[in-house]
């Protein structure tokens, strides 16, 4: 949702001027709106902690209803004492030749002067529009975004036109807590963080290894099934490798330092095409033998500052699963659609759906931005144009975003947060191929140049399974799911048979828990649908004796009797399904 | 085998009296024996070819058999003229205070002197003892192996007593060609090496991948069987972890060097027992919850020097199968035959004959190497002596070489080639806990130290299929074998036909290749044979009416004609046996 700014600007007065009545010697900073509502950064003379906020909004609220006027005012009404930011930002825009404006709140009736900032406008007219607020959160905020400067508190607050808007809004907070994958992570032990093993490196638990495996296992195969080479290239490259490929001049700042060894300069690499793309170099290529198509699991290396990392979407490390193909130039249509139906088939294997697909093409005129060779492009764009009416595929294009190197197609897919994410991708090259030489033989011995496809299955893994998470709060797909069965016995003695039936159940790779914790029935029970877990399978003495289980599916509370040989099949279908 | 080193001590001086004979005027460095032979480093005025050693072992025979006398003579018998390694070395010894000697090959009744070198001595009598020799390549070396100083020419050569053990030799060099990894390797596509992704750092290729998707595949369900909990943790570390552990101090030669990232010094992994520590530290433990094990599939880098740089056997990044698992003392013994029993199982599997099991010790009177507590080691050496006799394994106890964190048991191979090589290894470690502040809760509340036992099962992915193809040739056992089954059609109009019989294999996990190249079929079959297919699948339209196929086994020279479901039978048993 996108907030109203004038009203949220305001807003972020109002609390300017309701925290100097509650707490007069405050030096304030900045108070922007934002995309979802407002914040203003200040330094108080005693922490805040959250309870305040209640009190604060209170005051602000009952000042809101006196009715004050937003006016702009001359210089001479704003005073900065004890005001050291606002000088500062004073002296800088001054120094800019900028102009300086100030706006206070003023009472229509009583003429008092509520408060006055440094501010460059854009307000509502009246204080009693700012009815349908909350202030959310306290944070640390460095003075700039310097961490050299003073950290400040910041406030953040949202302020709605009506009553429904905000609840609206409040709802949508309230179900990104829930989904939030770092939370969801952490409950169901799918990944963990530790200073000591470096920032940014998420570690993997066992229930987020079996996630792994699962989506690891998914896309080998259809790999393979799409015509594509398995191969394991070193996660370190020569500097050398990026200065060809142009990646060291534009990247440097994202890219891990080198490590000097021998008369070598390594780097933990950012990608993989590079590395595919010698290996492609290492043998003679024939016209026939093109596509040649390249997947890896790859471990990528990114530099982010500190700050920026968050969870599983943010991180120094991670794996992505990559696609490099080499065709010749009369291939490109056919080789996309073959990757086309290939992408649309594992979204909906993951059960994504795309809200639409973008085709990012050149700005003929921006000339320095894009690859010079106009018949190339016009050939490529109308390819790609082709195939998508071909494929009855409604799109939108965009001029000018295309990659620097080639045209694009991106599959766009709305989170349940109502972001807009890209989930995959289809970016035709023609610089790398040219810059690293490659080549094949033609029909007539003589030597071409092929084109390079990137393509970008489901992104990294860490991403997608923060998206997994977010999207089934946890409640995974049987065949993604890290808990597919718990077996729990009644007492001690039924142990050694529900033993034995985890290892047959192990042995069919099904992600299988066995429960003999020295526990209560009902409380392994309820932890197991906490952990989210699709089949609960309870034995007792009749269980035993009739060599049946009883079987409870998530969410339901019912509990079906039935035998072992049915419920493997009914497991099976459930996996093959995806086939 | 051994060589007599007086002999081929011997021969190498006899090969520089030859070399000085055919170009005088080349300059003599070293010529010491080695274990298999021996070797001299020359400076030639024109390089030599292969082909020149031939010539050079004639005229050596020819000297050989004059019968010169090895003397020890003064050294005024010696010129340095135009000798400057000798000189240098001579300068050096001297300055040293070394004792400096020199030997001469001079004719009993002629009196003539042959040669005369710069020499420690340990020689045989008489030349005519040098009969059983050959000389077996050139390569390059640099004087004093220094990459700065001048690239001297090496020749090797061998010598041995009899003519059957100089047979025997030369077959066991001709069988260690034929089994090298690194020739397999290039043959079947295994791996290859590119200078541009950085020294010493192998790409797996599609058959590689096969070979090592069938292992993790293999030990994951394992170690699922034998309680691990699979993990995935960052391939970097923070400095501090490495200075807790200690292997910054012991091993940082060994090591990456850090890179500064932020206020962090990070550092590509050398192993992984600091990160599961960490991890295990992360949560409270009781002594309920012991024993915990972690493995993990693990990337880990090692610095070594590039000329040591060889094949799959002396990586710079490796993969390890890691298994750590913390016990309570009073769970070594348990947990200890837990894991051998584990052990066993793999290298069955794998088809890999134990040579011996070695229990390494500490030396009491060591006090320095060893960890210093009298009942610990006491305790912990009894436990393994303890198991090894309960479960009568004949082992051999080695004092002194046991860790200095604790004792051992070793798993030692004998590789074809003769080559003893620990394979497993469970080790005990006291040290790492304590450093770490590990802990867990006992059934009294009170704080205790877990032990940590290092579970290593097949090694690292590289050096293991190195050994693999080196065992087996490359004709690998069917469940390990990237080319589990090709098809193909013996005419075009077959190709669709076969291109269903493939998909449907592969569905079924089968490693299937589709042959549908313009080539003849007898072609197809011998690349087929030469890639060590364990079976050809050959379709005509005879195969195609009747719903059979046409199947040659590898090593067989008969074809089987049998229905698709018989064959997928019995390739479905092939690879349930392992279970």
């Amino acid at each position: 949702m996108k907030a109203n700014s004038k009203l949220n600007h305001s807003a972020s007065h109002l609390l300017a001027a309701t925290i100097l009545k509650l707490y007069p010697n405050t030096k304030l900073a900045i108070g922007p709106s934002i995309e979802e509502g407002f914040y203003y950064d200040f330094e108080f003379e005693k922490p805040l902690v959250e309870a305040d906020l209640l009190k604060i909004e209170k005051l602000m609220k009952k000042l809101a209803e006196q009715g004050y006027e937003m006016k702009s005012v001359p210089e001479k009404n704003y005073s900065f004492d004890n005001q050291p930011y606002k000088k500062e930002l004073y002296d800088q825009f001054k120094k800019e030749g900028k102009n300086i404006t100030f706006y206070s709140f003023i009472h229509p009736k009583t003429k008092e002067v509520l408060f006055t900032d440094l501010c460059a406008g854009n307000h509502i007219e009246n204080s009693k529009e700012i009815k349908y607020f909350k202030l959310l959160s306290l944070a640390g905020a460095y003075w700039r975004g310097d961490s050299k400067n003073t950290m400040l508190t910041r406030i953040y607050g949202t302020c709605w036109e009506t009553k429904d808007e905000l609840e609206k809004y409040l709802n949508i907070l309230e179900e990104r807590k829930e989904r939030d994958h770092r939370k969801i992570g952490k409950e169901l032990g799918i990944f963990t963080l530790n200073p000591l093993a470096g920032q940014g490196f998420p570690i993997w638990l066992e229930d987020g290894m079996k996630i792994h495996n699962a989506i690891r296992d998914y896309v080998l195969k259809l790999d393979k099934k799409f015509g594509f080479t398995e191969v394991l290239t070193p996660h370190f490259g020569e500097k050398k490798l990026y200065e060809i490929s142009g990646h060291w001049n534009h990247y440097q700042d994202t890219m891990f330092k080198p490590i000097e060894m021998d008369n070598e300069l390594l780097i933990a690499r950012p990608m993989t095409c590079p590395h595919h793309i010698i290996l492609y170099n290492a043998t003679r290529h024939s016209y026939r033998d093109l596509p040649v198509r390249y997947s890896e699991q790859s471990r990528l290396y990114r530099y982010e500052k500190s700050g920026a990392l968050s969870g599983l979407e943010r991180v120094r490390g991670m794996d992505l699963t990559e696609g490099h193909v080499f065709v010749r130039k009369d291939q490109i249509k056919s080789e996309f659609r073959h990757l086309y139906t290939m992408i649309l088939k594992a979204l909906k294997d993951f059960n994504i759906e795309i809200d639409h697909i973008s085709l990012s093409l050149r700005d003929p005129k921006d000339t320095e931005k894009f690859f010079n060779d106009d018949n190339m492009w016009n050939k490529a764009e109308n390819d790609l144009r082709d195939v998508l009416k071909e494929l009855n595929v409604e799109y939108k294009e965009f001029i000018g975003e295309a990659a620097f190197y080639g045209p694009k197609v991106d599959f766009q897919v709305k989170t349940v947060l109502n972001k807009i994410i890209t989930m995959s991708t289809l970016q035709l090259d023609f610089l790398l191929p040219s810059r690293f030489e490659m080549k094949y033989v033609d029909e007539n011995e003589s030597i071409q140049t092929p084109v390079l496809i990137h393509r970008g299955l489901i992104g990294t893994y860490e991403r997608f399974i923060a998206i997994l998470l977010e999207q089934t709060k946890g409640v995974l797909p049987y065949w993604l799911s890290p808990r597919q069965v718990t077996i729990i016995p009644i007492s001690d003695e039924l142990n050694d048979y529900c033993k034995t039936l985890y290892d047959e159940f192990l042995d069919l790779d099904i992600n299988v828990n066995l429960d003999i914790r020295n526990e209560r029935i009902n409380k392994k029970i309820r932890e197991a649908q906490l952990q989210k877990t699709k089949y609960i399978v309870v034995i007792g003495k009749q269980e035993l004796e009739n060599k049946m289980l009883a079987v409870r599916e998530y969410g339901s509370e019912k509990t079906t009797i039935c035998t072992k040989e049915k419920f493997l099949e009914k497991l099976n279908n459930l996996k093959r399904g995806l086939k």
